[in-house]
């Protein structure tokens, strides 16, 4: 996805003259848009806010022409956009409305949106176009983005595109698809310039000039090769081009890292960032060169995967977007609370357990959901501190054991000033000495087990390759829980009664 | 931070090779090694795992040096380490480790290690340097990142590096460090290719061959200006070196998304994502080109940011890393928990009122904490999807009606199903048929209110111009424990009582 091509420029336009220009709110004014009476170009600086996202009176604006079925007005509305805010506009709009949109978006701007559409509103604009516009779109784009699209359609869609296509584009997407989701194979675009280590610097220049639409859209260091294609080195453009031309190659290059084709995304981005990359070569079982991957692909992915962690940690397991529909919001947070409903059982079970000390002191009743809430949330603390060092592979068989160690200490001096404040409330509250000692003993066990379980938990998920993120939160909060409860009913039948 | 040097290579050795040579734990074969029986090619392979993580033996063996003192032995294990690792190593190690490691890293990696660490290690580091050196550090580094690492000195030694330095140089880091802090101006290297658009392509190459340090290491993009120095578009490298030499750089542009000095981070970071950006012009208040960013530099931006949202929604006030020590967590987790304490009364006092009803009917007590509990986690999934989408700019005025309302409305049909399965194992417990619909009834208000805290609350925090990641997940607990004791234990008074 290396294509950089128009992008906005917000111009000198003061809120005052926006403000004049179309105040959504005040029909009269949008009357005079509608009339004509504000230019392209004013729709273009009115289209984003000042942070570059969408202003919403510009959405407003959409909406009306859709609901008037003004097509010319959307297609000129459409036209003041870059295809990724066209994208976003999307996104903000119901599916109603989306359909009333979807035929008036410039066909020029279709090649680059498609890649930038959550799945089901591309399907919707997919569905709107003829078999044979989708293959002149695929063309159009990278191999990377044209996969990414294509894995996308209906079987017999596949087929009709497929055969609608020239031979080479065709084998393009189809050895994109050989490779497993969500590896380095289907993330690098087939594009690269690659060059023997022999050439000179003239040479090189000499070969991109004339190599045309075999060289990737945009690129920004060259692979030279050995003998056997396989990459040695790299060379950033800008060195390139800064070099004499009788430089020969191999004493220019750097050493590259090496992506090989199956690699996990993750894995992908984690070596990017780490060596701040901004492309890499990908090579196949043999050590060949067979493509690149290119940073801007490595930001979606890095979001992707952020986006997945912070979801997974709030217990919601399938992806939600904006235009995800209620029962697909229902399935991916149901599963979640049925578990937490069995596990909420392991308290009831407790609570029940001692039903005698309730009845004889239901100050207990009272006090009992703070323990366990509030060993909840430091084992939440202590859990969300894990997954990130995890996911960030700081944290390893290296320092486990001293990351344990800070946790379970952390755990106690957080506990210890936890438990003298509840303590003193209770005492405030109850008058009652014993009460408060209960109160703060339950805590610190609390906390203890807290820091045990939101650390080892989420560790031995990852060691046992099971994403942290994700199954390690209900776990934690049954162990807080069961023993919030547990820890403080038990030490009052103890102590107390 | 555009330079991009070595990145190491993982060569063809199987894991029987490495285990041969140095498995840790048998002491025999830690003394092969050190007795030189491997070679350094082999430390360096054997010092990343095949996912490009630091290997934990590998960090061993850095451990079992320092502990001998035996620093000929660090510096062979740590220069067989690309700096982005030394790094990482550091981070891994205790501090008393680290303060043996530290005079052992070499030389000319120093420049590139500082802008990798984290605050408390980097000073570590530099104490552990003279003044001279840290000049001369800092004038290897690009200007964004000289900055970074000029603004954590004290005092004092900010005044004795300056004097240190050449005038050009100290004028560029208090120029840099007159820009707000997360600023484009701040995150911006000065260094620039800029060419005046009448120039041909090749007058750009003669005069990038010619110009040398003034230019940035490496860049992607030049950047076409107009006489008062204004950016009008932008020619990327790639496109310049292919096109031939008497093309005329104003028609080769593509017009660019300016950053000025004063947008936030986060806002720089957004465009970045949004348009695929590999490199962007950074233009004062008057419009004049002073520097740019890079895309390599937003990838760490992003990754803060991430890691920002995903600690504050658990609860972490502070960002800890690592190497933060045990007063440094107590710091960050403690003010959360103790606003928690203050919460947990609002259910405390809630529960107290209705005491007479617990002592009447135990049962009340072993269920009222799971309609709090699974009510506050299913208000923690809308949060947690609200503050994701916001922190996108997918939830903006323009669909926050209907977003709010598909959250009610999940929360109705989730609810359904949790207060359905709640009332059937109530039935089966304690045969009780009021009691069952008493807690559906709860459920189902409390479903409600945490789908409106959910949605509403990080809505609002974000309106007035405050982080909803950090403020929101307390007030939807307060929200979801209050209305979850409340509903169930005040329908169970109305009902049953």
């Amino acid at each position: 996805m290396s294509q950089k091509s128009e992008t906005p420029q917000k111009a000198d336009i003061s809120e005052n003259d926006v403000l004049v220009a179309a105040p959504v709110k005040d029909r009269r004014d949008n009357e005079e848009i509608d009339a004509g009476l504000i230019t392209p170009e004013q729709i273009e600086d009115f289209a984003l806010k000042d942070d570059y996202a969408l202003n919403p009176q510009y959405i407003s604006l959409v909406i009306d022409a859709a609901d008037r079925g003004d097509g010319l007005r959307l297609r000129e509305l459409l036209d003041a956009l870059h295809y990724a805010d066209i994208a976003d506009l999307l996104g903000f709009l119901s599916e109603d409305y989306r359909e009333e949109v979807i035929p008036w978006i410039p066909s020029d701007a279709l090649a680059d949106i498609l890649p930038e559409l959550d799945d089901d509103i591309r399907e919707e604009v997919i569905e709107s176009m003829h078999t044979a516009d989708i293959a002149e779109v695929l063309q159009e784009l990278d191999s990377d983005d044209a996969a990414a699209v294509f894995e996308d359609l209906e079987e017999d869609q596949q087929k009709a595109v497929l055969a609608a296509m020239p031979e080479s584009e065709r084998e393009a997407i189809v050895t994109s698809l050989a490779y497993e989701e969500e590896t380095a194979g289907r993330l690098m675009q087939r594009e690269v310039m690659a060059a023997p280590s022999f050439w000179t610097v003239g040479h090189a220049i000499d070969h991109m000039r004339e190599a045309g639409d075999d060289l990737p859209e945009l690129f920004f260091d060259i692979y030279v090769i050995d003998p056997s294609h396989k990459p040695v080195g790299a060379v950033p453009v800008s060195v390139l081009m800064r070099t004499k031309r009788d430089m020969v190659l191999s004493t220019l290059m750097d050493p590259t890292t090496e992506i090989t084709v199956d690699m996990d995304q993750e894995e992908v981005a984690y070596i990017f960032e780490k060596y701040h990359l901004i492309s890499a070569p990908v090579v196949d079982a043999s050590g060949r060169l067979v493509g690149q991957i290119t940073v801007d692909d490595i930001v979606n992915i890095i979001q992707a995967e952020n986006r997945e962690d912070i979801l997974a940690l709030g217990g919601v397991s399938d992806i939600e977007g904006r235009d995800t529909g209620i029962f697909g919001m229902v399935k991916s947070r149901l599963p979640w609370l049925l578990v937490n409903l069995l596990t909420a059982f392991a308290s009831v079970t407790v609570i029940s357990a001692f039903q005698g000390e309730i009845v004889k002191m239901v100050a207990l009743a009272a006090l009992m959901p703070v323990v366990a809430s509030i060993g909840g949330n430091f084992g939440t603390q202590a859990l969300t501190v894990a997954v990130r060092a995890l996911s960030a592979r700081e944290l390893t068989a290296a320092n486990a054991a001293r990351t344990l160690w800070r946790e379970i200490m952390s755990g106690w001096l957080v506990g210890a000033c936890v438990a003298i404040g509840l303590a003193v409330v209770t005492l405030i509250f109850w008058h009652d000495a014993k009460l408060a000692s209960v109160i703060a003993g339950a805590i610190l066990i609390n906390f203890t087990m807290a820091a045990l379980a939101g650390t080892l938990i989420p560790m031995a998920a990852s060691k046992f390759g099971i994403d942290p993120a994700g199954a390690s939160p209900i776990f934690v909060t049954l162990v807080t829980d069961f023993c919030g409860f547990f820890s403080f009913l038990g030490l009052a039948a103890i102590i107390l009664l």
